[in-house]
This record gives C-alpha cells, sequence and structure tokens, in this order.
C-alpha cells in the first residue's frame, strides 16, 4: 500500500506516538507540560549564535492535523485502535509558544522557545521544532560568522548542490540571509523567499563553445549583466584577457560587473587579475572567488592581501561542513500535577545534560550607559529582574564568579507567537529579519564575535532559579538512595 | 509579490538559466551534450561509495516542466523576455538517462549518471541532480560502512531532529535503509517509503511520571512490546531494576524487548545491565544504545566487549558528521558540433579536477572463477572489453602500475533509466535495493571495506579513453600557448 504525502504530521519520531497513546489512554493526554527548547554548546567555538526557523515552525503549526492517510498508515503499520486514532482524527494544536524572534543573538542554556501545552501534543511537536530549528539556527549562525569576517565586503550563497537535500538548500539560504548573506544562486529561494538570485555561466559553457572568448561573447550578446568565469583553461594566459577583450569590443553595450575565479591560488590569482583590469580600464569590474571557501580560508586570503570583492560560498556554509550540526534539545521542565505546575528534571551522569527545572524567561541585560549587553539572565517566570536595583549575575558552573549590574534595561527576549492554538506573530520581512540580527550584533562587545577563541558571554541564572534545580537535584538523589537502601 | 511553491522547476542555480538563454537566442540550445556526473574522491576515506539518489531524480524527470508561477517569478525578477519564457514553457525533457542502479557499488572518477540531451535542457537539470545524488549517496555509504561494523547486529536511524531540515531527515532515512539499517524513528519516512519504525518513550516520559517505576508501569499498561529507557535518574540504581520489575509484574502481558541506555559509558553499563537482566532470567532482553555513536565509537565499544544488540544512530549518520558533503560534479564530455559529436574537457591547475573527456561507459570487471571484482574499467562508448582476451588494466595517474585480466566478465553498471524523455525504469522494491548492495557488497574483497585505511579498489581508464584524453589536454595547451604568443 502506498501513501500520500500530503501532511508533515508524521514527520516525528515513533516514541511520541506512544508516548501519547500512553498518555491519553491514562487520562494524562491533557495535563499541561512545559518543554523548553536550547542547545547546549554553541557551534563552531563561536561567541554567539544566530535563532532561525520560526517562520518554518509556525507554519507547520499552522497546519497541524492528522490526515486520513496519515491515520489510515498508523492502522496498518502501529496497529493503534480506532478509540485513539479517533483522539488523534480530532487533535489540534491548543497550546502556547513563547520564541525569540529570527534573527536573535542566542547562546547556549537559554530557552530559545518555551512550549506550554497539552502533554500530548507537546510531545508530538518536538521533533519537527528540533528538526527545524537545529538546522536553520545552524546555518544562520555560519552565515553570521562568515560575513563577519567578510566585513563590508559581500557574501552570496551557492550551495545548492551540496547541501543535504532540497528542504536544506532552500531553508539553508533563508537562515544565510539572515545571517548576512546578499544573494543566492537557487532560484526557488528567490521565488519563495524574495532573496535576491545571482549567477551567469558555468564552465561548461566555455566548453561549449570550446573557447574563452566564443563564450563571453556569446554570453555578452545575450545579457547585458555579465560576470565572466575564467578558470576553464587558463585563468591568467587566457580567461582574463579574453573577459577584458570582450568587455571592450561591447563597451557600453553590456555592464561587465567583473570575473569569478574557481580554482587555484587565490590570492595569487586575484591580485594579478586586479592588475589586468585595472590596466584595461576596468577597476570598477568586480573580482568574486568561489572554491571551497570558509571563514578561515577568507581571514587567511585576507591577510595575504587577496583583491576579492565578492565571496561565492557554497558546501561550507549550506553543510556547515565543520560541525555539521547543532545539538538543540527539547526538555520537560514542569507539568500539572493535580491542577498545580510541578517543576520536573532529568539528571544525568554527563553534569551539561542536568536540565534546569521550571518555567523560565530570559532577560537580555542591557547597560543603559553604553547600551551593549552585560549578559543573559534566566530568571523563574514570577521574577521581575527590572525590579532589581543591583542586579546580581553569577555564572552558572562557576558559582563563585559573580558581578552586579546597575542601570540597566532587562529585555525579555521572548514572544508570544502561538497562544492557545493561534498563531499571534506576524513574520516581519526577511530583510527586516536581516537588519534585526545586524542590529543585534551592535549591542554584543567585539571579544563575543572574535571568529577564534571568543570570548564566553554571561548567561546567568536568577538566584531563585539556580536554587529550585539544586533543592530538584537533592530531592532526586535522596529518592534514589532510598530505594537502594 | 508572492509565488506558490508548485514546482521544483526553479530548484536549481539562475547561471543554468541564464546560459539556457544564451544557447537558445545563439540557436545552440538543442545541439546534443553529454554530461557526466560524478566525485572525485570518496567520503570518509572510505574504499567504496554505496549509490542512492535514482528514485528522486526519475521523480523530477517525470515532473520536468515550468510552471506558470515559475514563469511569472523569473518574469519579474529576472527580466527575461517573452520569447524566452514562451520557450521555457514549451520546454519537456527530451533527454536520454543512464545511470547506476541504486545499492550499486561505485567508486570515485567513474561516470554515475550519463545525461545526453538538448544542451539548455542538459544544463537546467544539473543543480537538482547533484543535490540529490550527493546527499543520498553519501548517506548511504555512511550507513553501509556503520552496517559493516556491527555485522549481524541491527542499526536503526534516530537522526530526524539532527537532520538538515525535512527532506534530509526522510530522504536520509532511506539511503540509510539502502546502505543496510533496518528500521527509522521517523514515522513519515515509514508512511513514504514502507520503512520498518521504532521507538517506544523518552525521558519526558519518565519526567511526566515522576519516576521509573510508574513510567514503564504505564507504558506496558498501554503497550504490548516494550523497550524501557532506562536512564534518566541513574541507569543501574533505578533504571534497569524497574525496567525488570516491570517485566516481572507483567509478565506475558507484555513482550519485555529490552532497555535503551543513551548516555554514560556504553561499554560498562552494557555490561553491567546484561547481568542484570541475565540473572533476572531475561536473557532475550536485548540492549539497545544511543549517544551520538558512529562506526568508530561502535569499533571501540566491540573491543570492549560491550553487551550491546542494537545500535540507534542519529546525528552522525543523518548529517555524515565527519565528512558533511559528497563532492560530486557534472561535467561536459562530448557536445554536438555541425552533426557530429566532439568531446570536450575542462583543464585545471588541480590536476584531479581535468576532466576525462568523452561518452563512457563502466564495466566491472568480474573474475570467473572467484566471482569477486578485478576493478573497474572506464571505456569509451564504442570499447568492448568483453571482446578482450587479455584486459589490460592500468592505474589512471600511475599508469605504468598496470596488470592483464583473463576469465573476466565485462558488466556494464549503467541502465537506460530515462530514454528520450521517457522514464524506462521501474525502482526495485526498497528492500530489493538493500538486498543489491549487500549483494554487491560481495563481490569486493575484504581489503576495500575496512573501516581505517582500505586498499584503493582499481578504477582505470582504457588505453583509447586516457590517449584521448591526453590528445586533448595536447591540443588545449597548444591553443592556449597560440594565442600568447
Amino acid at each position: 500500500m502506498t501513501y500520500e504525502d500530503d501532511s508533515l504530521m508524521l514527520h516525528t519520531d515513533l516514541y511520541q506516538v506512544n508516548m501519547a497513546e500512553t498518555y491519553w489512554r491514562d487520562g494524562k493526554a491533557n495535563q499541561k507540560a512545559v518543554f523548553e527548547l536550547y542547545f547546549r554548546k554553541l557551534p563552531f567555538d563561536n561567541g554567539y549564535a544566530v535563532f532561525a526557523g520560526l517562520d518554518r515552525v509556525l507554519d507547520f503549526i499552522e497546519n497541524f492535523g492528522f490526515t486520513e492517510s496519515d491515520l489510515t498508515y498508523l492502522k496498518e503499520i502501529g496497529g493503534y485502535e480506532e478509540d485513539f486514532l479517533d483522539y488523534l482524527r480530532n487533535m489540534k494544536f491548543s497550546g502556547t509558544i513563547r520564541s525569540m524572534k529570527e534573527g536573535e543573538i542566542v547562546f547556549a542554556n537559554e530557552p530559545l522557545m518555551r512550549i506550554e501545552a497539552p502533554l500530548a501534543e507537546a510531545q508530538l511537536i518536538e521533533t519537527p521544532l528540533l528538526n527545524i530549528v537545529n538546522y536553520q539556527t545552524l546555518i544562520a549562525t555560519k552565515a553570521a560568522r562568515i560575513k563577519h569576517v567578510v566585513g563590508d565586503s559581500t557574501v552570496m550563497e551557492f550551495g545548492t548542490r551540496r547541501a543535504h537535500e532540497m528542504d536544506a538548500a532552500i531553508w539553508g539560504t533563508r537562515a544565510a540571509y539572515i545571517g548576512g548573506f546578499s544573494a543566492t544562486s537557487n532560484v526557488r529561494a528567490g521565488k519563495l523567499f524574495g532573496i535576491p538570485i545571482a549567477g551567469t555561466h558555468a564552465h561548461s559553457m566555455v566548453q561549449a563553445y570550446r573557447d574563452d572568448y566564443t563564450a563571453f561573447k556569446k554570453y555578452a550578446s545575450t545579457h547585458k549583466n555579465c560576470v565572466f568565469l575564467v578558470d576553464t583553461y587558463d585563468t591568467l594566459r587566457s580567461g582574463v584577457p579574453n573577459a577584458i577583450r570582450v568587455a571592450k569590443e561591447f563597451g557600453d553595450q553590456i555592464k561587465f560587473q567583473g570575473i569569478r575565479l574557481d580554482s587555484g591560488d587565490m590570492a595569487y590569482l586575484s591580485k594579478k587579475a586586479r592588475k589586468m583590469l585595472d590596466d584595461a580600464g576596468f577597476p570598477d569590474a568586480q573580482i568574486i572567488a568561489s572554491n571551497d571557501l570558509d571563514e578561515y580560508t577568507i581571514l587567511n586570503l585576507q591577510a595575504q592581501g587577496a583583491q576579492i570583492d565578492i565571496y561565492g560560498i557554497g558546501t561550507k556554509l549550506i553543510t556547515a561542513y565543520d560541525q555539521a550540526a547543532l545539538g538543540g534539545v527539547y526538555k520537560l521542565v514542569a507539568i500539572e500535577e493535580d491542577g498545580e505546575m510541578i517543576d520536573t528534571i532529568k539528571i544525568s551522569a554527563n553534569p551539561e545534560k542536568v536540565t534546569t527545572p521550571g518555567s523560565k524567561k530570559v532577560y537580555r541585560i542591557i547597560n543603559n550607559e553604553n547600551r551593549h549587553s552585560e549578559g543573559d539572565y534566566i530568571a523563574l517566570e514570577h521574577e521581575n529582574p527590572q525590579a532589581e536595583e543591583r542586579l546580581k549575575m553569577f555564572h552558572p558552573v562557576h558559582t563563585y564568579i559573580s558581578k552586579f549590574v546597575t542601570n540597566f534595561t532587562a529585555v525579555d527576549l521572548h514572544e508570544d507567537v502561538v497562544v492557545n492554538g493561534n498563531i499571534n506573530y506576524q513574520s516581519p520581512s526577511l530583510e527586516e529579519i536581516q537588519n534585526y540580527t545586524a542590529s543585534n550584533m551592535k549591542l554584543l562587545w567585539e571579544e563575543y564575535k572574535r571568529t577564534m577563541k571568543p570570548e564566553e558571554y554571561p548567561v546567568d541564572l536568577s538566584e531563585a532559579c539556580w536554587e529550585n534545580k539544586m533543592n530538584l537535584i537533592r530531592d532526586i538523589k535522596a529518592k534514589v538512595k532510598q530505594k537502594v537502601e
């Protein structure tokens, strides 16, 4: 039997469905639960991350609901019974989601999203939310790293052929734009998200016309804006001279935007090519480089005085090649019991895997004098850090390290994006999101933005939050010990 | 303006569209071109790769065609004129594609697919074909590596939350199945591809019920097949004893399949847990391990005598974490000129990037005596290696290394999957593809399958193919030199 791909509801782990069944049969499915989505470690040893994925998450929530083909499949394969399938058939998402905005600068161990929903519903959306947020946040962060290194130069996304299948190509491009990229080669990403698209011709065109000169001439005869790819046969002896020759021959008939280098020593070739272009009277022609570039290679090229105006980044961006996964998790922090919310914890032999219990808010503590962030402050729901005159911030692992902050603004970083199942948020335009990222980056001191060995940005727990965690650890340990004795 | 996501035709690089325009205006769009899709280097320093992606490629070809929303977008954004848009509107794919079968064992520098089509059509499909084949082949290869290490143990795919967005989760799972995985946690992948699905419960369920015992009991009350996750609070002091307690209490009411370990030292914990299960009278209860595993960790765990029956693999598989991209390329090897096919080449400063010109076939040379592969033999279209009594095979880089093979069968590895635009291939079932991979692996000597430092499998060019390449290099060099002088 084949089933139609008419829904994303089963884009989840099977255990979510099985837990939902247990909860439902046990009368627990509608108990209110609070889950928090966060990651434990910044990717790329970077000093910050850039949150992305909310738009797609909201789309998923808006379309929440099992189709008949989903239910038929579950019945056929999973052997679920009709009463449970009926429950799923009628299930709508009725929860509330608080979330960071896309383009927000975020850090390890702070809730990026907080989901308050009936236990079974909250559980079913875990997997798709992580799938979306982990990847898009990873790529937005990689893009911001690269953009930070290139400064005022332009970076374009060229990675579709190496992306992990089609969704990654287009959502990764969108995330790259959020992180500061200017354009993409993927036309569908342009169509769907309004991202500027870029691209002229490939090596195959030069091969098809047998030589650089003919190929460039044919392209110039059919397009106004021309960037010639110059390394099909020999960059400095054939590609660049023929690009110049065609640019001269066509004069004002075309806009000779520049050349693209795609192999060889980019530092050497770009300097030589720059001189050839300048000498030929084309000082405005730009040099575009693309060939397995990433922020490290670019830093090195810059150090060698490479003359590159635009970077085309493919594989290393779209696959986040040097760290291809963000380890975001989704943890239960509180659950309703007899009408009251009870905080929960998960203990682990790995200390960084112990969760922080309780419904929490994340505040960015902005120094009113210098308009920079002093750190992020994670507090329990009921706390109000703005009311404090001197806010005590202490390191969540090395708790003896602490500082006091005065004259600050505590900005709640979460928005209620879904309220009782209804979407309560209108995504800004992608350009606005990109600008939001850029303006957020300005709140950060330079030491957190360094490409290598950045300082650690403070993400602190309130004292109440810390004590609550310690108490729960003590309780659990006592319970386990008691049982063993 | 927003556009509907009703087509994958624009899931390509902009330069493909721009080249198509040049070709069309220049009367060159319908010249027959031959492109070959291949990669230059095996991933993971592995000794072989497993081809995957054909099914999705054929689906793309079947749906080839621009929609009105595609054309409107191109007009609005790209400024393309009506006559060219009309040409695109009427474009169908009319080419012929020869391809490896899914599950084929493949190697570097051999054409996985050969596309013969009008130049413009062949160009437009380059990007989606690479996007699909690069990712799926990468994951099928990673999966086969892992499967080879676990031997008769079972491996399951658990990676959706870390996959690069949704397509990667489901197509990656399918590729993993081709490589030898037995099941997935992703329910949608089960629904779409018929892959067996697996999963019971998460840590959050133990948290929600506040202790292991209650949680396991509730699960056992509502499900026949039980695997209990034992590391929420304390594996050996709470998780395993409570799993055993519930298994004893429920007796035949449930099928106690085993326990899952998800943190801590897997070697130590699995041995201790094995003993506890055996002592309690559950020698058939299996131990499932999942926690950032890959083939290297598994090799180490095996060396330490870990007692693991089933491995759940997430991040490291689905993102191909240690090498997150396969560098497949798509190169023009021949083009029609005045009714004749002319071979083409791309030269590069990097020798491995020089292409091999001409339409080629790939033969697997099977030794008739021992039924193992002697190597792969790449020959020009017109050659017939089976007709040779003694086949000379020589190393394509170190050409002085050569050997003669006699008493062999030369198997053409390509099938005509698309003929003049029509799909000519019925994909086998996924299970048949998995079996095909496994049987192909048996043709390979063990030295090519070693996880670390495998021997290099011979992929040789025929002498005619080699000489053709050398001649073209000489021609191009002479041409470039001539121009400089």
